[in-house]
């Protein structure tokens, strides 16, 4: 099966929003065995949309669209949906009922627009929207599937989930012909090799590999994730045998052999263990505390962080001296491995890291340029700092000193399991 | 000016990787008064950039295409590009001293891989990636212009601001016939209103509006941005008009005249006032302190955070008395008062914002269910809080928590100034 992603909306194409949406539907897509060809956005435009629809259903077997769902003015898509099938609107009772259950606490929001929402295009199936007004509505072409589904990522999230994918993979054990295959990914992230070297390492075994599993080079913050894919042809044995040989090749900068992010590696290692972790943050500013709280269970091993923005934090809550601040400077091995001691003690957490550096686009000096950061990793064996330089721009050095801390911090993990 | 984007990556469409490039160009692209009408993404495949090159020449007069321009095998575009011009692959001189300069520091990157990089299509421009090693190429065809960046987010940035742009309205003054739009665009924002109800306050205005005036509604995490176009035909001032009737019209539910991130109206606020901030965050984690510290300037008014996830770091850092949590709860009135009002006076800070809630999906309970926070605002004149609740997805609450931090204390702000 190959689908292909329409997402509707003015808001995308003059970038005051970023279609986050995609990506999760790929991978949900990717996860269910169907290939994405293809993702698309346009306007709320009728031609463009129509345009789009024609194209799509050129091409693949299941056209999944989002946006331009809502009850106001500018949203289009339902009604272009009904000119492009030949349908005409009809109430449908059941999603009324359900729009009224919705609000039931809102009767404000029960308004004439509203009840615009209930009107659904005759020929469509529609599957039932749990946390939003805007009806799912599928369109049968040819034997290819159309999917409508609203843009709010909650809502678009909740309708593949528990509507969408399950309509999609019941409709294809009813189509004749399909043979399902199967796709293995498997991913290894490796760090501190340039992506043409880690390409130069990997040229025999990329010759010798079968031409029916492909490997991905996926560079960001610093580190490349490694990706091996089968597509139908390769056994899980084979992959995963051709998968260990790429461990053994990279083995000197592998930091991890799944795909999952390194927070996430991280927790996983230090609920494993039973062990706590707090932070006391710069230039980082709370964006390492973010990650590591990020996901669900994240309070059974994060307890706390101090964001020191300011020295006089740093002086008051993490007791740097401000002798050490004055002379060896903010940004120095003695305030971060201070900084990281401290807020391990004072919350008694069995890790910490600490993160002091410059993250721009001011304060730099020749000495100490921009991208600068010190990052320590206090534990039960004693403090660990490394200097690094991160680049030129405030997000990617923030982006990439998190990176940093984590792999320092899988490092210290992995030795310790 | 009519462009398209075309975004080349396997890694899109599995949905490893979100496009973040495309709404950066798009924003660029519309200060710039370059209408953009479709962005697509599409596989490293040979072709799928050919058929993608095909249909964006139809429609537009620029195409910008990002990826697949590294040193690696999975990277083809150039190769690709060479064959759709027709043309070959040459050694560039410039090229080549610039990337030894760039690797002077580094010579294990100068490897065969990294050569192929100073390669480039004969018939193409080659300006300067200052940051990176893929050469930036440009191509005409019919009057039409193509320019190739690579995929990693800050090198196309630095590219697009820096090389692509300046040469793209350099190209436009050439081009005979060609007449300059004014594209105006001013955004506000709402909150505490349904989309569908502002939607019917404003059906008198959008009636009476002229047709070449264009409101879009953009709801994001609790706020809805309220954007009037307009492309051309209405000078500055009678869209001014427009916007100021909008801004009387949503007067009770206005948050911000203009469509900045509230986090920077707030620092710009701060800033104004000469006063400084402090967050104290439990369910947040970190975020909005992040947010705070976002952008560049910040430490003039962002001092620092306690984040207390675990009840141990509220009572030791914060002063939470343990008997407060035990009979009032956690998520609690009393306690994220008392968080606000001990770390604004510990960090010796004007203003402070504390955050207690329950970002699921455990812990909820009959009374206090997932999705509720309690948030406090301390200030020189005393501290308020609220209770919120705000869905039942992890991300989506504490996004939401931190917007209504934000409003909270942009009504705070703005009654002081």
């Amino acid at each position: 099966m190959r689908a292909e992603i329409i997402t509707i909306g003015d808001e995308l194409l003059i970038g005051q929003v970023v279609d986050t949406n995609s990506a999760w539907m790929a991978e949900r897509l990717n996860e269910n065995d169907i290939e994405l060809d293809n993702i698309t956005s346009i306007h709320d435009s009728r031609e463009q949309i129509i345009a789009a629809l024609d194209e799509a259903f050129n091409r693949a077997d299941i056209v999944l669209t989002t946006g331009g769902l809502g009850p106001t003015k500018d949203d289009i898509t339902k009604h272009v949906m009904c000119e492009y099938f030949g349908t005409r609107l009809i109430e449908d009772a059941r999603v009324r009922a359900h729009i009224h259950d919705l609000y039931k606490e809102r009767p404000d929001v029960l308004n004439r627009l509203t009840a615009t929402q209930w009107l659904v295009p005759e020929c469509a199936e529609i599957l039932e929207n749990r946390v939003g007004s805007a009806p799912l509505m599928v369109f049968h072409k040819n034997g290819k599937i159309l999917a409508s589904m609203p843009g709010v990522p909650y809502e678009m999230k909740i309708a593949m989930d528990e509507q969408i994918l399950p309509y999609i993979r019941n409709y294809e054990l009813k189509i004749k012909n399909y043979e399902s295959r199967q796709i293995f990914h498997r991913t290894l992230q490796v760090n501190g090799i340039p992506e043409s070297s880690l390409a130069i390492l990997l040229e025999d075994y990329e010759r010798h590999k079968p031409d029916y599993l492909h490997l991905a080079y996926l560079p960001k913050d610093g580190i490349i994730r490694l990706r091996l894919s089968s597509y139908g042809e390769a056994s899980e044995m084979e992959m995963n045998d051709w998968f260990e040989r790429l461990k053994t090749l990279t083995a000197d900068y592998l930091i991890a052999d799944t795909g999952d992010p390194l927070e996430v590696i991280a927790g996983r290692l230090l609920q494993q263990q039973g062990a706590t972790i707090s932070t006391a943050e710069s230039c980082t500013g709370g964006k390492l505390a973010a990650l590591l709280n990020k996901h669900a269970g994240s309070s059974a091993f994060y307890w706390g962080s101090v964001i020191s923005y300011d020295n006089s934090v740093k002086e008051h809550l993490l007791g740097v001296p401000a002798d050490m601040i004055r002379t060896r400077g903010v940004v120095s091995e003695e305030v971060v491995r201070t900084m990281a001691e401290s807020v391990r003690s004072r919350l008694n957490t069995d890790y910490s890291i600490a993160t002091s550096g410059i993250a721009g686009p001011s304060g730099g000096t020749e000495s100490k340029p921009v991208g600068t950061v010190w990052i320590a990793w206090a534990t039960p064996n004693g403090t660990t700092a490394e200097c690094f330089h991160l680049g030129k721009l405030r997000e990617q050095i923030t982006d990439r000193a998190c990176m940093k801390a984590l792999i320092g911090l899988l490092k210290i993990l992995n030795e310790k399991s």
